[in-house]
């Protein structure tokens, strides 16, 4: 039986070793050593370690999960690269380095970035089959990730994020916003492990469930984060928010509010793991992403 | 017998009227606002036309297509988009409209060419089967599209175009940028005709060969016509290339060393048309998209 720590490690070696087939090294192709920069700058890695673990816990067998594991990253950190352009945060760091259009210039980032989003999804039709996704799970995975991606997930969630600066936004709103910028992409990771361990439309209802209240929690706690952290422990820069006159669920409800709100939203991701017969791993990342420490 | 003008109209007419079912209007949303402005900004359509073309001309039917054909006019617009953005060519004015950062912002644009690669997978995702293409026909269709879209094809021809500014490029180089930059999308329009209609490998690796040997043509008939046209009759801010010190086909061959090349491609393409049965309507659109008027 391995410790969550083992089994984090293990998750986390499977997927990064993975990218060096996904996305190998090119001589002379500054387009794929700028994908590469980002894609292998570290991060805690919890959308694939999320997709691999839906995949175990559904009985599937791991390695059916990794096209798709590595594609969810691949996606994540697409919408970081043009997240963090000139145009919309402006962010000059991030995990603890340059932005990627510091390092390569503003055009190579916006290229890569769009490289790894087509990258993601010609990673599980080109690799799919072979790591054992049958063609309608191919076609499935590929649905969600397109579908998590676009105008009902994270492009119109960054819209209306850039449009929160600067005007009075309720509590709906930041749902909203929180709900399609990063519970969608969350919560396709998750419904991407079922898929390729071929469990049943229920199944991947649960993780989809579990994954929009995970989505809201995290980016909840994300807002406390920015207010009580420093630069380093963040590994980006902190207090963006109150810079850019945005609001957050911590100016709506207070920073006890926001916390409890985020315990809330962890009871009902944790009770959506119940039913299943080895949650335990689950359980323990779903605390850690949510800030309780254990 | 329809003339090559109605048969033009017509398949114009199919691919406008499909956007408003694939990419409806919505209220209150800038994005799908911005991703419309574009799309529906007019322009030859040749890209959906060849789709439909070559669906006909293996024998299909033209509605089969027609979700490959949006998808098509969706990735190139979403290429125009990003390609006019302050950080690539920094261009004002397509098609006689200001582009669309200018009109939406910069992040609104940026986010719009995003949404149009996504919205052009889903249109073949999710209306696929319902127009009558197979399972098959759209997994290896979605294929086609990244394929084109990515590494292998417009995103590191753009990388190698924005590169090609004030330094030295050779022949070999700017065919390369043509044939990633613009063949690849061609030929891929052409190719997902033949997949509407069900054809063998065999037609499609010819719908493939035609397409390249069209994208050339048409790329340097570009470096031509930005040498000679008006800004009126070109819809776009011409003498661009010089102004970038961009090397054309045009520098490299001459006039009319160019115009040679042009006419040499033009006849690889259509001798790739005469097995077929009815090659008329593709046999003038290849002339007039090379320049020959007839």
């Amino acid at each position: 039986m391995m410790t969550f720590d083992e089994r984090y490690s293990l998750y986390r070696t499977e997927i990064e070793n993975s990218f060096s087939r996904f996305l190998p090294e090119e001589k002379d192709n500054i387009l794929v050593d700028s994908m590469r920069y980002s894609l292998l700058a570290g991060g805690k890695r919890i959308r694939p370690i999320l997709t691999l673990a839906w995949c175990e816990l559904c009985g599937g067998v791991l390695k059916t999960a990794l096209p798709a594991a590595a594609a969810v990253e691949m996606i994540h950190t697409y919408s970081l690269i043009h997240d963090d352009l000139p145009c919309m945060d402006n962010d000059t760091l991030r995990r603890g380095r340059p932005t990627n259009h510091v390092v390569y210039g503003e055009y190579v980032a916006l290229l890569a970035g769009s490289g790894l989003y087509d990258k993601a999804l010609e990673t599980v039709l080109d690799f799919g089959k072979e790591y054992g996704l049958s063609d309608e799970g191919i076609l499935q995975s590929v649905k969600i990730l397109c579908s998590a991606s676009g105008l009902n997930g994270i492009l119109t969630g960054q819209v209306l994020d850039m449009k929160n600066s600067d005007r009075a936004v309720d509590r709906s709103y930041l749902e909203k916003v929180n709900d399609l910028k990063t519970a969608s992409m969350l919560s396709a990771s998750c419904v991407l492990g079922c898929i390729a361990a071929g469990a049943d439309p229920k199944l991947c209802a649960d993780a989809d469930a579990y994954g929009r209240a995970v989505g809201q929690a995290f980016q909840i706690r994300d807002d406390i984060l920015d207010v009580i952290s420093t630069s380093e422990a963040l590994g980006k820069t902190p207090g963006k928010d109150s810079d850019e006159n945005k609001t957050t669920f911590v100016d709506l409800l207070g920073m006890e509010g926001a916390q409890k709100e985020v315990e809330a939203l962890t009871e009902r991701a944790l009770s959506l793991l119940q039913n299943f017969p080895n949650p335990a791993f689950l359980r323990e990342l779903t605390l850690r992403m949510c800030g309780r420490e254990t």
